[in-house]
Formats: C-alpha cells, sequence, structure tokens
C-alpha cells in the first residue's frame, strides 16, 4: 500500500468516531420519534440511482454529482438528496396509497466537494415529505413538526424564517418584465444573501428610481406578522397579494400549534434548490455558521415522474444539528468484570446480571489487558474476580 | 426524462418501503442494544474509500467493486465491507486507545452485481471488531454475543458453524505437500461447499490410498463436541492439534455463556473472506437459503495497516435476519383526527394529547383528502372534528 494515501480519505469524506456516533444517534432517535407520532412513515431508496432518473431531477449542479458507470455502460450517481428518490417511489411503488401521503427518511446524501478542507462531501439528512395535500394546512404541519422535532432533539435557540418564492417572481416580473438576466443576477444575490450585490446591481440598472427603491424595499420584508402589511403595499399585483395572504394563513395555523415563537418571515428567501414553488423555509441556530434545515412546497418535481401532486417537506443537517445541540455530556457508563481462566464462568453470570439490569459491561479476560490500570480508568466502575484483583480490591 | 428508465433503479438496488423497513428497524435496534449491553462503542467510516486504501484490503474481487474517480484523478470505492475501513481507523485515530478495544458498527455496504434479478448490490451490515483479544475468550465474547444478538432480534432457530482455517490449511500441507494448485481447487470446492466436487478432485489425484481416504475423511469433521477426538486422530500434525484445542477450549468457554446449543463444529468450512486466520464461523437459519451471518478471527489485515494486532468479530446481513425472522405482526397503529377550517386548532390539541400518550397520530383537513372512506380505512381508529363527520360519527 502506498504509504502517503495508507490513512487517507477522498476528499469531504470523514469517520464518525464513538462520541460524535453516541451524540448522533441520539439526536437522530428524538427526530424520527417526532416524525413517528405525527403519523409519518419511513422508507429507504439506494444509495445508487441512474442519473437519467434522479441525477438530473435532483437540481444539483453537474459538479457536485458522484458519477459512475455500471457495467451495463449507464451512468450512475450516489443520491445528492432524498426527495427526487422519494418523488420517485411516490410515483411508482406507492402511486395507489392513500392520500394525503406521509413519508420520511433518514440517511446519508452526497455532493463533492473541489476543495480541500471544506464542506464535508456527505452528510446525513432527516427529513419529511407530505404529498398531495395543496393547502396552508399542509405546510403548517411540516413547519410544527419541524419545530417540534428540533426543540425534541435538545435544541432551544433555533428560528425558522419562511419566504414564498411566488412573492418574489411576480415582484420582480412586475418590475423587470422580461429582463430574465437581471431578474437571475438578483435572484442569485439573494440566494447567496449578497445584500450589498443586491443593491449595487439594483442602482446599476436603468430604471426609474421608483423601480429602484421598490426592489429595495424588497430587501427590509424581514420580521414577524407586521411585514405582511408592508409586502403587500410593496407589490400590489395578484400573485403577491395571494402569496402573502397564504403567508398569513400558515402564521394563523402555526399559532394553532404554539409554535409562532420560533418563526419569522423573509420575502427575500431563495433557497438553493430551484424545484420550491410556494412556499420555503431556512432554519438556524445562533451557533451555527450554516444552514441547519431547509424545506419547502413544490409542485414541479413529482409531475416530472408524471404524477400529478403537490409536496412539501423539510430536510435537516443531521450533523450540524449536533453540532448545534453542543451536548457535552457523555459520561462513562462501561462497567468491567475482569475474570481469569477460574473465575470466567463466574464473570459471565455477573456481567448477564448487570446488562440485564441496563449497563454495558465489559466483561475480560485479564491476560489479554495490556495496561490493568489504564484499562480500570476507562470505566464508569468494575469488578475483578482475578486472584489477584480479589487480594487488592476486596 | 427518457420514458424507459423512468422509474428503474440500477442494477441490484433495491427501495425499502415502509413495511420493511420498520421491520429492519425492529430488527436493527434488538441487535445494537444487544452489543451495546457488552460495551462495545458503534462508530462509523465514510461511504467512500481510496481504493488504494480499503479497496485493495478488503477481499472484494475486482468486478464487485463499484469504482469511481474523484475530481483530483483517484480511484476511490463505494465501502465493499467494514472490516477494511475500521482497521483503517484503528490504526490511525485509536491506535492510542484502551485495549482490548471494541467496536461495532452498522451501515450498508456495496458489492456490484453482473446478472439481472440476482442478489442485492447494497445491503445492510450490523457488526462487531474485537481488537487486541489474541485469546479464545475473545473468540468465544464474539460468539456468544452474535448468539445473543440475533436471539433478541427475535430469531429463535439458528445454527452458528464454528471451524478453523488452520487446520484445513496444515492438513492439506501434510498430504499435498507444496502443490499450491490442488490445494487451492480443494479449498474452493470448499469454500463453495461443492463436495461432489471435492470428491472427484481428491479421487483425480495421484495419491496413496490412505492419503485419499484421509482427505475424504476431512468431510465427515462436522457435527457436535464429538468431532474434536476425530480431528486429532485424522491430522497427527502440532498446527492441527493446536487447532483443534482451540476449538475445545472455545466450546467450554461458550458452554459458560450457556449458547452452546445454538453451535456446531465443521473442520471443512472455509470463509470467503480470505484475510481469515484462526476460528472461523457462519450462521445460517434452516428458512433461509442464504448465509445470515459470518466472521471469524484475522491477524493480518490489521499488520496491513502497521497495526499489530489481531482481531476478531462478526458481520450480520440484516435484511436476510429480517426475512430469517418474518415477523408479520405490523398492524396499524396509526390514530387519525379529521379537522375543517373552525375545528383546527381544537384538533391541534387533541392531536398533541394522544401523541403525548404515544400514538402516532395524523392530523388532516378534511378538504386535501381525495376519499373520505379510504383514508378512515388506513387508521387503527379516527376522530372527525368536521361539522359532518360530528353528525355521522357522533
Amino acid at each position: 500500500m502506498a504509504k502517503r494515501l495508507m490513512f487517507e480519505k477522498p476528499l469531504g469524506m470523514r469517520d464518525t468516531l464513538p462520541f460524535f456516533y453516541n451524540q448522533k444517534s441520539k439526536a437522530r432517535e428524538q427526530l424520527k420519534s417526532s416524525i413517528l407520532s405525527y403519523g409519518f412513515s419511513f422508507m429507504d431508496t439506494p444509495f445508487l440511482e441512474y442519473h437519467e432518473t434522479v441525477g438530473k431531477v435532483s437540481a444539483t449542479k453537474e459538479q457536485r454529482l458522484f458519477k459512475l458507470l455500471d457495467q451495463q455502460g449507464h451512468t450512475l450517481v450516489l443520491r445528492p438528496d432524498m426527495t427526487a428518490p422519494i418523488a420517485r417511489v411516490a410515483a411508482s411503488q406507492l402511486k395507489d396509497a392513500e392520500y394525503p401521503l406521509r413519508l420520511a427518511y433518514d440517511g446519508p446524501v452526497f455532493r463533492a466537494q473541489q476543495a480541500e478542507g471544506g464542506k464535508p462531501a456527505q452528510f446525513e439528512q432527516v427529513g419529511t415529505e407530505l404529498i398531495g395535500d395543496h393547502s396552508s394546512h399542509g405546510d403548517a404541519e411540516v413547519i410544527a413538526l419541524l419545530v417540534e422535532s428540533l426543540k425534541r432533539s435538545g435544541l432551544t435557540d433555533f428560528v425558522i424564517t419562511i419566504g414564498h418564492i411566488g412573492y418574489v417572481k411576480a415582484f420582480f416580473k412586475d418590475l423587470l418584465g422580461n429582463d430574465e438576466s437581471t431578474k437571475e443576477l438578483l435572484l442569485e444575490h439573494l440566494y447567496r444573501k449578497n445584500y450589498v450585490g443586491y443593491r449595487e446591481e439594483v442602482k446599476a440598472q436603468t430604471l426609474t428610481d421608483d423601480k429602484k427603491n421598490a426592489l429595495l424595499a424588497l430587501l427590509d420584508l424581514r420580521g414577524g406578522e407586521e411585514v405582511f402589511a408592508k409586502s403587500k403595499s410593496l407589490a400590489r399585483n395578484q400573485v403577491c397579494m395571494q402569496a402573502v395572504n397564504e403567508l398569513k394563513q400558515l402564521y394563523k395555523l402555526l399559532s394553532n400549534y404554539g409554535v409562532e415563537s420560533h418563526v419569522k418571515f423573509d420575502f427575500n428567501l431563495i433557497s438553493h434548490m430551484n424545484y420550491y414553488t410556494g412556499i420555503l423555509f431556512e432554519g438556524y441556530a445562533p451557533n451555527l455558521g450554516a444552514l441547519l434545515c431547509n424545506g419547502g412546497r413544490y409542485d414541479t418535481l413529482l409531475p416530472s415522474f408524471k404524477l400529478n401532486a403537490s409536496a412539501t417537506g423539510f430536510a435537516i443537517h443531521l450533523e450540524r444539528l449536533v453540532e448545534a445541540i453542543n451536548d457535552e455530556e457523555n459520561g462513562e457508563t462501561r462497567l468491567g468484570v475482569i475474570v481469569d481462566d477460574d473465575t470466567h464462568i463466574k464473570g459471565v453470570q455477573k456481567a448477564k446480571e448487570l446488562r440485564q439490569q441496563g449497563y454495558p459491561v465489559l466483561l475480560q479476560h485479564v491476560d489479554q489487558i495490556p495496561d490493568i490500570q489504564e484499562f480500570k480508568n476507562q470505566l464508569k466502575e468494575h469488578i475483578d474476580f482475578t486472584a489477584k484483583g480479589g487480594l487488592n480490591d476486596e
């Protein structure tokens, strides 16, 4: 084996050592138990999909896809998200299921990285898809579930920011007509949350001052329910009005759920997943410099699999959630039972008793322990059944 | 999207629908809880590894590896097993951990398939590695843990067959000297459990009748502890004697654990993983036409990562375990709360109450239900808070 690579991992690939593994398990279990309590059914899809089927639909940039050729010459991709594969299953094997359909998933997804030291190329998503509920009730349900799941996982301080892609697009169309390239530039700035770039772009345009001011005023449409009135007065077209009404209705329903304190609105919000078509949202925790979770409503993905349904869902980035929870308490709970040849059977009995009481127990023959003191130090408590141990410890 | 591929998955790739997902979850939780009770620590490694690092060591045939090129031009593989990646971690990040080291894992591994309708190309393994315990106590611990895990998962009828690769190899060396090609042919027949082929191969050799009879007598070395005496008298060389003594000692320790009724011995056993070096074992359930689990001791894998330690472990094929358990009871437990605009808040309260009592609850606005009767039929019970429902149901 080439010495250089012996212990190396591919770019963006990471090991999950026991401490972090346990923290992830704890958070995952809490999230899954919340999601199950809402009647969602978990399912899974394979890690490899045809590029033709899922890769193209997933809205992940080509250079971010891990691609390989199978032995039949098809291009395969490592799944870059779970929404597209679940859409595939909903449109085929589950097309006769009762609607609305509540599906959930938990597993790794893959995005190739270009540079060393950057983001992980594999990360775990826990998420939901509510398919066939076209109403604000569906949006409210998934956002309420998202809030409850995050709280149950142990996260206290977080905000879900909600926007509406329909509002932004209709607003731009009103002011910029068919100038697609400017619209795209502005959307890109919003997506990158580059508000300085957005302002400069607006100022550089040959537009009336009224229009420029309106485009700049969009950036102020952030906050609590008080932004609804401002949003209506800024964009008086039919589509924008309806988008604001949808968000108002959503806010009312979220108040019914009692989760409104975790929610803010942001009419500048553009998600990186370009298949969202209505309400969309992102979740942030203040101590985390990255997106914690996101989601929204999409109406065009399922039809691309010939299923005429609208869907709404969220995905939580599990590793980031664990970072945000930052749960330090992970005290050693293992007990040790140390035996020799004569006391093995006695040790087996004792270990069995303790395991039945719920303790994790290491049963260990003394001859295989290189450093007895260090071995004992790693444990919460130990029982030494060896002749020597018996003399020392009892 | 090309219509032909729209709903297709790559060769050997399968979706896991909710029913099977739940069965897998149940079995996985039981296995993991047994493994944790023995003081093992779970960890995970990335799905992609360098071919140079893990692909070559894993003893998986080249054509069974899923390979891809990364953007730096390295060949990557989708991990074909977990033992090699865990060896990599044990030899690097965990090289200063307390020994013996008890590690466990749970996750998918990948083996490319050549033909349609065959085996899955992705399957889940739950397993353990006990590193640095060079004694029969280590072997006994992992086999006892394997038996207890399988029992706790709900499997009642199964056998763990134990062999010793050292015995077979020394026995062949005694009788066939340096005739490597014949030895390899015979090992291959044993590996394929092709005993007819083995007999024919033996008969075709130009050997004394005594030697031929000895080679044929190997096939009879299967059963309970009574085979130890026969095994000793058949192969009187030092290495074989020691191998039998190891198995005798192992049997005694397994009796201490009280798991001896699930154990048989088979001196013909050859595992497909060619890194095993001592005791090895395979588990079968009578209603399953395939290997359920396997494991053994390996002494050369860790040194290939410059870690001078012996290890022993097992891997359970989770999907096959679920098949073998064949647990049909998976009754519907979901409750439904059906609301309209006026009763949403009342429904939210009711759903919350029921969820706190541990029920999974679907809270659903009536306008989004395409077929109310079928919607109700899928549930265990429902409460209808709509005006119309109230008239019909209460």
